[in-house]
């Protein structure tokens, strides 16, 4: 690729942003030219309208920048992340899809909407198909797209390898990272020494986006699996990689063994495609009887890749193990722009 | 009660037996006056052989105490407590109980032998009628009781109410407090900011006797209830307190509001004769959303009550809830010690 | 005493007010019977008016007490703790001891006026004599006696014992639990897994207040200390309980083993009288090389003692320890509590 | 360089060893073909014999090699890196010396001879001309040269920078991660939501090795610094990272912003000569009040750099400030393997 794409960061001065901003320095194919946010930031420059949390400073070629109000403006680049705040998310997006952007958006506002694809690029590319009828149904000429939710996404694409033996149940129990809840997040009081179990939304998100993730793509429809999906969601004293004790239920049992097999030779079109973000191996399977563990395996792969341990019978569903993912990386930032590329990939950007 | 009665301690000077000795001051009815430890320790003081790892230091009406060998001896008290390491607890505790000796064990070694109580007092105080058959196969004038493991006793309390409604399937994800694995127990680096799926034949302990003590005493025999349990273990760097995620499947379905009622209401004979260790409400419904938690519940009635929470449909089994117990006041040395005063109350120990 | 004190609360429904509520449960002389807190709050049930943040639930016998806007009125007891944010509390403790009300402060507002007591009872009763320049200053019928801010009184209290061996200067680095930044306080993605070296004004208030508590009373007015004081502050995942690493020059080196006989030997006016909420001894010498601990010795004498370990020779001043006090009991609350009570006990509130 | 240098690491299967395989991956001067380990250990393949504890597995081109005794045999390279326990060391270190090989050892045992260096090479260099006299004392062709303990380096090399300010006195309070003490090290149960305040050795450590790192090199000796060092020791829940509390006493007060331009402009012969491992800057000063913590900062420069923060007066020496450093990178194996570069770099290894 001889010249980098511009793209934009709406929400660029909160946590989320941040993070993408970060995932992007360097980036083979994606430039930040332009960022947007409130009305209050808006003029200001990056370095000083943000509150940088993350580690390491502002990147020296995004701190000098102007930050923009979020809202569709002359200038502003085809390609456009959406890190908001599912408060303004909504609306927002919808102004910039309408206005001809392309919205690669990390927040919840519209993953449930039958036209929108809520994808995993190695998981469900073909949802990518229902673009021309979300084009239609609004009358844009952009479009949105989305990822999951950073504990459903670790779920999900640690289960896909399952699909073709059928999936009928999928009981999930978290143990997730408090880097999910953003800054300032969860009070150190409540979390040191402890856990919490209970994080509004989380499991209908997890039961909801999961079926629509594993869905197939048919006539001209987005269709869900018909997989029953129960989540128990709690918060642990983690900084980064959510953990998920899985039971899941299969039309089809392979055995242990086969089932390892097929999740570890799991491969999808970022890998055939070399995607620059995409991790060599999507889904690892760990043999060591006490791994994954968030601290030591989450960076996996960059954090792009999801490690699966402990695939053994379960004596109610029919094969217990555990699934592991970094919530920010694979879960968020490193989602959507994985997301991306495959958007360009396909031609879709053009 | 005019005196106590006098009681010994197997496996005094190691961690569990730090705990019941802690346990036990003060108690009403027992006094600790006979300590048993290894060979290496016999003849010394308590508070040389000891390396009292608990907060406060060693009770002053202990330290002076001259440990003995761990062997049947005259002068030692009829009812032992067992806190001995499951290597050596099996032979040990036979030849007490060959000898004449009430032998109360926290130790897995007799848990599942089918002549052994694996008693909760609330919930199965009926399976005490096997010791006649216990005394008659083994020829032994004493007997052996024992208390279930410390993650399961919290899971099996914690779902014992739900016993009229017909038990048929339990799926349990825990997150364990490090203090369950004694002492030295985890290296710090594996678990500081960290969480480890696995702990060694955690999830068997807790699938075979959970099915043990929710069975019925009949026809002479202790029946396992004959429900389908699987378990997830995870180690999380929480001190004390286990947390457990559960999803239960009844015959009859009583609602959540009814559900919780059943649990609230609750009620044993620990509880109608007033025991002193017993709690008030051996099983506690708590309200909030995001309770309970370890580091703020786990000390309820003095950890000797259960906490339950989130108590909600599942979309796969019935139910789902939160169950929180102290994992080493009502998972071991409590345990044991309300094992022991339904053995006084009943007149088994005379 | 045959009927209790009734007293108020300002500020009552913050995170330090509902720590007073705590630690005056079931307490012998005094009975809260007023609530004072925001124009928002009055007229409010506590219960509906609190967002109650500690373990247990909002005491029964105040749960359904009308909250009151904190300024004075008919009906409010002469006895006042004032647990409100420095923001609020200067002009509302003034309005109060005006008014005719003792108020036992643990802001900080006025901890540094010179006619104003920093108090802890064992250490500087005798500042109490400063109280009629107070009044006669101000014009005011009650009276404004503070407490120290949680770090600065362990280490003053630790190191009380050693003023008769001439103090001249005392250096001391903190390990500073997280309650003691109240209810949200800190982000967990600032403290988990790590150290923050800096809390706000932290290391001002140790320096200053430390010269004044350790300061005589002489020719009607507290002279500060003229010694030298240095602190270096940090935040730790630690839930409750403040260390601090000291090294202090003295006048006098009576050697090691004298300096902890001074310490362990220290008794004060609270142990004197028994006053209800005095530890039988103040500060603890403890004999192991690797205490104290937070987690395992703040709560020593129910956290209303100092302990103090590591006593050894500094090649820089003349002697090093470690001093650990309960940040928010004896840091808090119970400070406050024990004022009130040698104020009682002296006569001053008659 | 056109070929890599061999080496070898003795200790190669603990902990430490396993830290210097890690960091001498890809490395471009030296490759690791030879391992020394216990008796217990010759014979089997690296990853038989290892119980690797890090992150990611064994390195493939390490993995298959067989394991030495560590004892000097032909074919065992001249440079050999020593990662052994400090009671096996000693001997074994001096019988390569002994058959000409270059030891860098992280072991304590001949830090503080008069004739062996304790090197960091930004900081005495210079120290490196003790070795002719080092050879002639003990008729070796080999030689010793060893790098200081991890919390010591990180204090050190922070203060270097001052040092033709006079420095006077150092007295420096630490944070320690549970990496320095080794897998597996303390026992969760001891540090999860605790500190502990003692760490055995380590202050005398750090009060020595400070006075010999900062000494000059004059008239054929390693003079000592004559300033006086007084080092307090805790252990937090940190994984890695060493903080550092300091105040300092200098011959001359340059100021906070001349002393922080001395800091930050500080560079030594492993910048001038581009040493491979060296940190562009060694001593980083960084601005925001809050910094540095070991979450964030520690991995500053690939683990390398010190950082440095709250550079401010001190009531009772002339300056504080805050010291960090990354314990198992520059203060354990990158410190050696810098070690290493700049004996290659002045010609010491041919």
């Amino acid at each position: 690729m001889e010249r980098r794409v511009e793209v934009g960061v709406l929400g660029a001065t909160g946590m989320v942003g941040q993070q993408f901003i970060r995932f992007l320095q360097g980036h083979p194919w994606f430039e930040v030219t332009w960022l947007g946010a409130s009305r209050r930031s808006a003029g200001k420059k990056y370095v000083e309208a943000a509150n940088w949390t993350l580690d390491g400073g502002v990147p020296e070629s995004i701190a000098r920048q102007t930050v923009h109000e979020a809202k569709p403006t002359n200038g502003a680049p085809k390609l456009m992340f959406s890190a908001m705040d599912a408060s303004v998310a909504g609306e927002i997006e919808q102004a910039f899809a309408g206005a001809g952007h392309f919205v690669v958006s990390n927040s919840r506002n519209h993953r449930m909407e039958p036209d929108v694809p809520l994808l995993i690029p190695e998981v469900n590319a073909e949802h990518l198909e229902i673009i021309p009828a979300q084009r239609k149904n609004r009358g844009w000429d952009g479009a949105i797209v989305t990822n999951p939710n950073c504990s459903t996404i670790t779920m999900a694409l640690g289960l896909a390898p399952l699909k073709p033996f059928g999936i009928r149940k999928i009981l999930g129990a978290t143990l997730q990272a408090i880097s999910g809840a953003g800054y300032p997040g969860m009070p150190s009081m409540d979390i040191v020494g402890n856990v919490v179990p209970f994080i509004k939304n989380e499991e209908e998100k997890m039961e909801s986006e999961t079926q629509k993730i594993l869905g197939d793509y048919a006539g001209g429809k987005i269709a869900h699996l018909p997989a029953a999906v129960s989540a128990h969601c709690h918060r642990v004293a983690v900084v980064d990689g959510h953990t998920v004790a899985v039971s899941v239920e299969l039309d089809r049992r392979p055995g242990v063994d086969a089932l390892a097999d097929a999740i570890a030779s799991y491969r999808g079109i970022p890998q055939q495609k070399s995607l620059p973000s995409a991790p060599r191996q999507p889904v690892h399977v760990m043999p060591d009887d006490n791994r994954p563990q968030p601290r030591k395996d989450a960076l996996l792969e960059d954090g792009m890749a999801i490690a699966v341990g402990r695939i053994r019978e379960c004596p109610i569903l029919d094969y217990k193990m555990v699934i592991l993912g970094h919530n920010t990386i694979r879960g968020a930032a490193g989602a959507a722009v994985l997301n991306a590329e495959l958007l360009l990939e396909q031609g879709l950007l053009d």
